[in-house]
């Protein structure tokens, strides 16, 4: 096999009480990327569609992280990239991630596999630290392993991946408005009230609880967010009204996906996830901002070759 | 049935990084409570063995929780209650939970079971309140449930049964000083460094999955405390002596039973669980402080008629 076409999928982080360590995978947006080797060594971006970003090797998250593979398995060949965006950067559903973890995945299955799923992740992480300022797997993971992950720790690397219930879709709407990074970190307190501590990890306890027995009224009361919603919602406008509406259309939860924009809601069974999606389009329709929604089931395969 | 007798056993709270939300249940250390019918309606103490508590009704958290109950349930009979104290008042394994649990379980036993685990929990919370002075089910929780126990909510009372591995055992030393209640919960700051409570519902949701998954490595790597042990265990001595040492021993880890004095420590297994009370017994025998030490399956059953 000497080229390959993948899918590489968008990814929500930060999952409602699980802030920095639960992640889970979409199924209906995602990039293309095209990998094919080259008997001149090196790797090379060839192609960008559908986003400006810059096309040397040791710039671009995806071919940094194939660098990062492509030096440890030094390989008799070169590769080229070629990235078909979908998922726009800066949307909050972990779009430089799909690029770094896309393009390792594509070049391991070219060599035949040699490295596993956590250390294609690591070196995914050298791609997506560029994009971040820090090496995280919050998106990485998910994308790699599919469906709901929880990053146990960065250093040494430990992704567990936990099971997902059949019915769960996902909705989603990217308000086109940009939300730094910077200012989503600086707005967060270096310290939280232990009471609120503790409220968290009962919830992320729970919800891992939930996902392992499908339930979903538990999923439901898990999903909140009592240390990072409250400041991050503020750079998010209409999140109020949004989370409200989406709960009333039937949403299981609902919360901020990555550092936002995006912000998705959990729910059982794809008939409310569209509902879910319709309440949505009402809010944002009524103001003047664009944006785009989606649904999807919980994609529990990550990373597809097409 | 006018009679019944029961094992009330003891508990482990605050297990690790599960502070405040996780428990689970001791088979080899518990109070025995023999509950009888009587004409004369009320509550009453009638006997109390091997410690020296209160006889008065609205004093001894066993006839606090049992009124609670009695009141709500209002009977044609009253109840007379013998207590035979095997946990040490203050050690830090559940002591006043098992009293206060035990009564009620008893007495809806008696009754014809008309309340379920939750409405028994929420009647001997009104007990242990008298006890530690707030309403927690902490110990109550794993006492009545058996096996592992996460409180997600105490109002409304919200207790999840975790599953638990078969081949758990805990060891416990219990060293004979006294630790305030008071002067555990001054010691703990009301803020803690957020990375700190991201690592902590890290472990938490990691043990969850472990309990699962029956992954005993895992478990192992998740019996971390990174917020409350630095600080309470300051009031234990050599608590860094007996954690470094039932590693050693093989104990997949260790941490603070309750609010102390007791150390907790699970292991795989039997065998490795003896030999981590051998480690425990060789540190504390070096010092003038008497100590006991147990070893124990986990409890999951709770509560047994005998």
């Amino acid at each position: 096999m000497n080229e390959i076409k993948i899918f590489s999928p968008a990814t929500v982080a930060n999952v409602s009480c699980g802030f920095d360590v639960l992640g889970f995978c979409i199924d209906t947006i995602g990039d293309e990327m095209v990998i094919r080797k080259t008997k001149e060594k090196g790797i090379k971006i060839t192609k960008i569609v559908g986003a400006d970003l810059p096309f040397e090797t040791e710039k671009n998250v995806a071919s940094v992280s194939a660098l990062a593979l492509y030096n440890h398995a030094k390989p008799d060949c070169g590769f080229e990239i070629e990235i078909y965006k979908n998922i726009k950067p800066g949307s909050g559903i972990g779009s430089s991630s799909a690029s770094a973890a896309g393009s390792v995945f594509a070049i391991n299955e070219l060599l035949g596999k040699p490295y596993n799923q956590t250390e294609i992740t690591n070196f995914a992480m050298k791609g997506e630290a560029i994009a971040s300022g820090c090496e995280h797997a919050d998106n990485i993971a998910p994308a790699l392993f599919g469906g709901f992950t929880l990053v146990k720790s960065t250093t040494p690397l430990k992704v567990l991946q936990l099971p997902t219930p059949k019915d769960l879709f996902v909705t989603i709407i990217h308000p086109q408005i940009e939300v730094k990074t910077s200012e989503s970190r600086a707005i967060l307190p270096k310290d939280i009230p232990l009471q609120n501590a503790i409220t968290q990890w009962s919830n992320v306890g729970s919800l891992v609880h939930a996902l392992h027995t499908e339930d979903y009224n538990l999923l439901s009361e898990s999903l909140e967010d009592v240390v990072v919603e409250p400041y991050r919602s503020q750079l998010i406008p209409h999140f109020n009204s949004v989370k409200t509406e989406v709960i009333k259309a039937g949403a299981l939860g609902a919360g901020i996906s990555g550092s936002g924009p995006s912000i998705f809601a959990l729910s059982k069974g794809k008939d409310t996830a569209e509902a879910v999606a319709e309440a949505m389009k009402n809010v944002y329709s009524k103001t003047e901002i664009e944006f785009n929604v989606y649904v999807s089931k919980i994609n529990t395969q990550g990373m597809k070759v097409l």
